[in-house]
């Protein structure tokens, strides 16, 4: 049995799987996180003792941020700040006699569903709209998986500020006063054109012939997504606008990808 | 001898080189483009016939557009549309008996910089900053150049106008009515702010520790791509500023990356 730990700004997913080839869920739980660390690790590790009901084998965990000291320490975690400079894999092993890994989540997301996933070899842009917005370009060469994540929230767009603070989830909850979940058609009118230019200059810098959306906003909102790529005919002029997919992993993709941590 | 030709938005250069291995340019002549496919090609012949002192074993071309049919045609020449759906290659290989090759011209800059220039054994982003703008990621693989084009000039900045056209050279000459080499301060202190947010949002998609530049705009005016490092850490928060770099082989680039095509 494997276990699978997806850290997000706004709660924490786990799940137990039954291996790794051809893998399934077996019990999946999700609470809140609560930017304290020590609270959301005694959190991570009832629950991953509630969820194991045979012999681990491999723990792997994704993290919203930069992983260093070969991805054992969290260095910058932007949206979970009690999280920055944690010891997570060190403090897991502690717990575990199996082996734990970590991993950044968008990159295990884009993984997951490369490999388990609607993505399964294609090559493909996976966009994270959730509460921050991330990116990750995955090709192919020889069979095997290039990985790249990169920063698509961080862009400059409309009067000097950041995508990812106009549009990103928790820039919605700021802007509009409400979540995705709650806005009106106004404000979607509002959200969408900002998004379409926001995804435009991510495919004239990585161009690809198809782009796959995970993360929360896009999961609970897809067809907002697919008015998205209606609105990309107006700016994306040099490249065909691409097919769009949602994840079809949906909110399980990082906890997918975290098995390949294991493979 | 080999012959190296890069046809550009601007003007047509051309030189001759004594071989591959560690080449040196023999002769060198740069002369106006006119947008008449024939007029060009005629004009083309008669100087590769001038400088061609030698045998000639290949001649290599570069394109400003997007070629097809194996690199043997020209299908969108956006800034030469009487150069669209031209057999170039055809129509050299008529004169001449030896092998002849066809490229995009960023992408022969950025493999010459990368082979002959100041980018040997490095990975960057060649941003060309000319009459268009336009760029090519270099990654190194076991040795071997990886090597992807994009199109950063065709991102969304200001006023959903496309970077390109308000900060390229041919968008420069129309906005202020005059080109890069006549502006005035007040001028550069307009357009450096619209690029430097547009090579931020390149390189929060292609994040890389070194950023080269070539093209016309940024070959005359250093100083302004200097300035344009310091204004980007105004925009650049999530990556660490990359060190920036002038092309070492400067107008040169894409007839060095043209015998690259005969290795």
């Amino acid at each position: 049995m494997y276990i699978g730990i997806d850290v997000g700004g706004t709660n924490i997913k786990i799940a137990s799987f039954d291996g790794l080839s051809n893998p399934k869920i077996v019990e999946f739980e999700k609470f809140d996180v609560n930017n304290d660390y020590k609270l959301d690790l005694k959190n991570i590790l009832h629950t991953v003792d509630k969820l194991s009901s045979e012999e681990l084998k491999g723990v792997g965990i994704g993290i919203p941020g930069t992983l260093e000291d070969e991805n054992k320490e969290v260095v910058i975690c932007p949206n979970l700040l009690d999280w920055n400079g944690r010891k997570i894999v060190h403090d897991l092993e502690n717990e575990f006699t199996c082996p734990v890994k970590a991993e950044n989540d968008t990159t295990l997301a884009a993984i997951g569903e490369a490999t388990y996933g609607g993505g399964r070899d294609q090559e493909f842009v996976f966009f994270i709209w959730g509460t921050a917005i991330g990116g990750t370009e995955i090709k192919l060469s020889g069979g095997k998986l290039v990985v790249d994540r990169f920063e698509p929230g961080h862009q400059i767009v409309e009067g000097g500020k950041e995508l990812e603070a106009i549009v990103g989830g928790a820039g919605i909850k700021r802007n509009f006063g409400k979540g995705a979940e709650d806005l009106e058609e106004e404000n979607w009118n509002k959200i969408l054109p900002v998004m379409a230019k926001g995804i435009t200059n991510v495919l004239v810098v990585r161009p690809t012939k198809l782009v796959i959306f995970g993360g929360g906003v896009a999961l609970n909102k897809s067809e907002k997504v697919y008015r998205l790529r209606s609105l990309l005919k107006d700016y994306l002029k040099i490249y065909p606008v691409p097919k769009f997919k949602i994840s079809s992993l949906g909110e399980h993709a990082a906890l997918f990808g975290a098995l390949t941590l294991f493979e």
